[in-house]
């Protein structure tokens, strides 16, 4: 699948890698696709492998260049050419850029303008409305006073956007709502810190929600790095829900107030979330799973379980383990 | 009480709403006057009992029909009617809606337009404000950029509101300041899932904030869905807070930034709730109480006591099991 | 230093000062030059002194009169003059008042304009942005659409402004980035509790924000009620992150999602702080210092320490703590 908004260059090979990486450029030059996370690489994209907690997408994919470091690359099965690195994560950003320069800058757009309703089906509209290049608008919806829709948009039919919302590089699904002052896809808090001044990521993802999906005031929502950050069918956020870069929430799910999460989780179907509730950077949240409110996650979570506590554990040993004695 | 600000059906028969619930008409139809919670209910008010919680509340309704389940019928007074079914909320819902058909539909108002000063005594404006219908301004009051306040809002003497707000369905008080980016009166987060399509609640409560309240910075304060969300006199509230549906707060209480409660708790008066603490939901919090930053509150808070952690304790007793020995 | 952006007035005598502590005057009056915190004042300022938490500071002060109460007046130094009274801090709202009487109104600035580019050096702007006066906007910067730029603001170069960000009573370094939604500079959460209507403080601080800084979306720092808020060079900051008054945070730190600053705590550089952390006022936390998402830090923290918890506590034994059994 090709980048859904970002603009790749088509012409880098193995040696424009290297060389970027300050590594010797090496005789047999040969082309590059593209960059791509693992479990998503084609056999002429490179990917990386920058965390144990990844061999299993590893064993499973299709890359057949990957960048590691000196102490994971027993890993790389023999059959996987490597490029050894000291920051495997400061490479994939200099690999990225060089795939997607235009990606690296996300400041506003400028290239807005007021909103003309003619171009849309049964658009509703407030007043102060502003709109970017490559946006797509389907039939029967309503946009809010004040609301930015910058480039790289596109919203599906019957969808309720409120006021003051800023959106940019998300596809948003059908019957979806998405309440006041949400700002949704802003690249994600990736980079490298750096004495001087730190390295900003590039982020080529997009913000992908379902259909009939309710995105709550004030929520805060990053577009992912190399994945996208995904919110399922029918999933509901209550107010005030952060979700960090390339987090992935699956369909009907129920997000109450002020959760955050921190990038790259997996959560799965019908899992519910109370209130305050954290969850860690690169776990996986089974079906069916209720975690109390205020709760801290900061391990994997199997489906069908409710868990509570800071750090989470099984509600029942919560409970034996705090009981209130005043 | 009427409503304060959404139009009821006053057509409504017993048969009415049993044909809504899909029960059997019966023989003897009169009419119901609305739809309200069992201690606001006068006697040709239907309401409903869904959690024995409410027991006290049950025994001095002055409703003579109520909804409610197998499970809970038995605490039902004999002289009041019941009508049984299998989820109450759910029913709730669809009688709320035969009586408030416009209830359901929370979306931006449409019908706003630049303000006017010439309307008002002595207001002090910015740029690009916009007003609905059904909005009165008292004396002295000053209203910042871009802020938009929809139909059914009533502001009273000596307040400002920052800019960047948005205020709908909402009375409030005297010498009251609303600061920046503050979301007011919206409908809370409640539905009934489903499936394929998560049912929407209708919300047919205000918000009510007293007088010398502040309310901070990018707050969201939901409206009540049959009762109303209330922050009493001379409460402050820091930035970031949430609060949710049905919510009652008394007088001169201090919340601090971040703190979120979840739907339908009550606070008393003078009660201190420290930086990024959660109350949860059907909670009772008595009077001058204080809870330390962080605290989850997840049961009744008597008044007069200091209560600290998660779940929220005495203070003696969290100091005592939360030596830091490092 | 003259304070940055208050006018302040310049006849204030000693016996001003008494009299609207409604202390009896005294014959030898003398010239007061400003109201300072111990540590920023000279010779001829007053200073105060209301926990024992700041007996270094009183220790090393120029100062040579000294507001306190009648617990801590025996820590006062015999060559400096104190004024006894029962409520430091209330007294010190009167004092700051009676030099700074323009500083507690702190609503919205009517006297915004359009902003007209040519003013500057190649500003990128957006539409629809407001901007007042006194403000200074260095080369090469770029402003979002309906962006707020409030009197007393200092953008340096290179900077980016994203949208709908409202600014007030800053200075903001180079090649410094303002995420969309930031609500930056406002009076912080300070007031007196009263029966019938707390009593606001007057802020005279301002916010401080380094080179190469970026404030994620929907932030809110408060500017300093005496002291300045300071965000030094480097540091990243998260969406959702609140920052109460005269907080001072060091160079290079990492602060994720959704942390909270009560007011007035120091923290030190390279300092990372994960997502949903909070960190109570009056506390100083060390250089190096890692602090665990979810975290409640209660006590200081010395540097080149990981802690965990709520209360949070070394890392190690949060974890041995804290198993999770299930």
């Amino acid at each position: 699948m090709n980048n859904l908004f970002f603009k790749k260059k088509n012409n880098v090979n193995i040696n424009d890698i290297l060389d970027c990486l300050q590594i010797k450029k090496q005789k047999n030059n040969y082309h590059i696709n593209d960059i791509k996370e693992l479990d998503f690489a084609e056999k002429n994209d490179i990917s990386f492998f920058h965390s144990s907690k990844y061999l299993k997408e590893l064993n499973n994919t299709k890359s057949k260049l990957i960048v590691t470091n000196s102490k994971l690359k027993k890993f790389i099965p023999s059959k996987i050419k490597l490029i050894e690195v000291n920051n495997v994560l400061l490479s994939i950003y200099k690999i990225t850029s060089l795939f997607y320069p235009d990606a690296l800058d996300d400041h506003f757009d400028i290239n807005l303008e007021h909103i003309s309703i003619k171009k849309y089906t049964n658009l509703k509209v407030g007043l102060n409305i502003l709109i970017g290049k490559n946006v797509s608008i389907g039939k029967n919806c309503s946009i809010g006073h004040n609301t930015i829709i910058e480039k790289n948009v596109r919203i599906g039919h019957n969808c309720n956007i409120g006021s003051n919302v800023i959106i940019k590089n998300s596809i948003i699904g059908n019957n979806t709502n998405i309440l006041d002052g949400a700002i949704i896809g802003k690249k994600g808090f990736g980079f490298f810190p750096d004495k001087d001044k730190n390295i900003r990521y590039p982020h080529i993802g997009a913000v992908i929600i379902g259909n009939n999906v309710e995105i709550g005031c004030n929520n805060t929502i990053d577009r992912g790095s190399l994945s996208n950050t995904v919110i399922g069918n029918g999933t509901f956020l209550d107010n005030q829900v952060h979700i960090a870069h390339n987090v992935k929430i699956g369909k009907n799910c129920i997000v109450t107030g002020q959760v955050g999460f921190a990038g790259s989780s997996t959560i799965g179907n019908r899992v519910m979330i109370g209130g305050q509730a954290g969850i860690s950077g690169h776990l996986t949240v089974g079906d069916n799973v209720q975690i109390g409110g205020g709760s801290g996650v900061i391990k994997n979570i199997p489906s069908n379980t409710k868990v509570m506590g800071y750090p989470a554990k099984n509600i029942r040993n919560f409970l034996r383990d705090n009981k209130i004695d005043d």
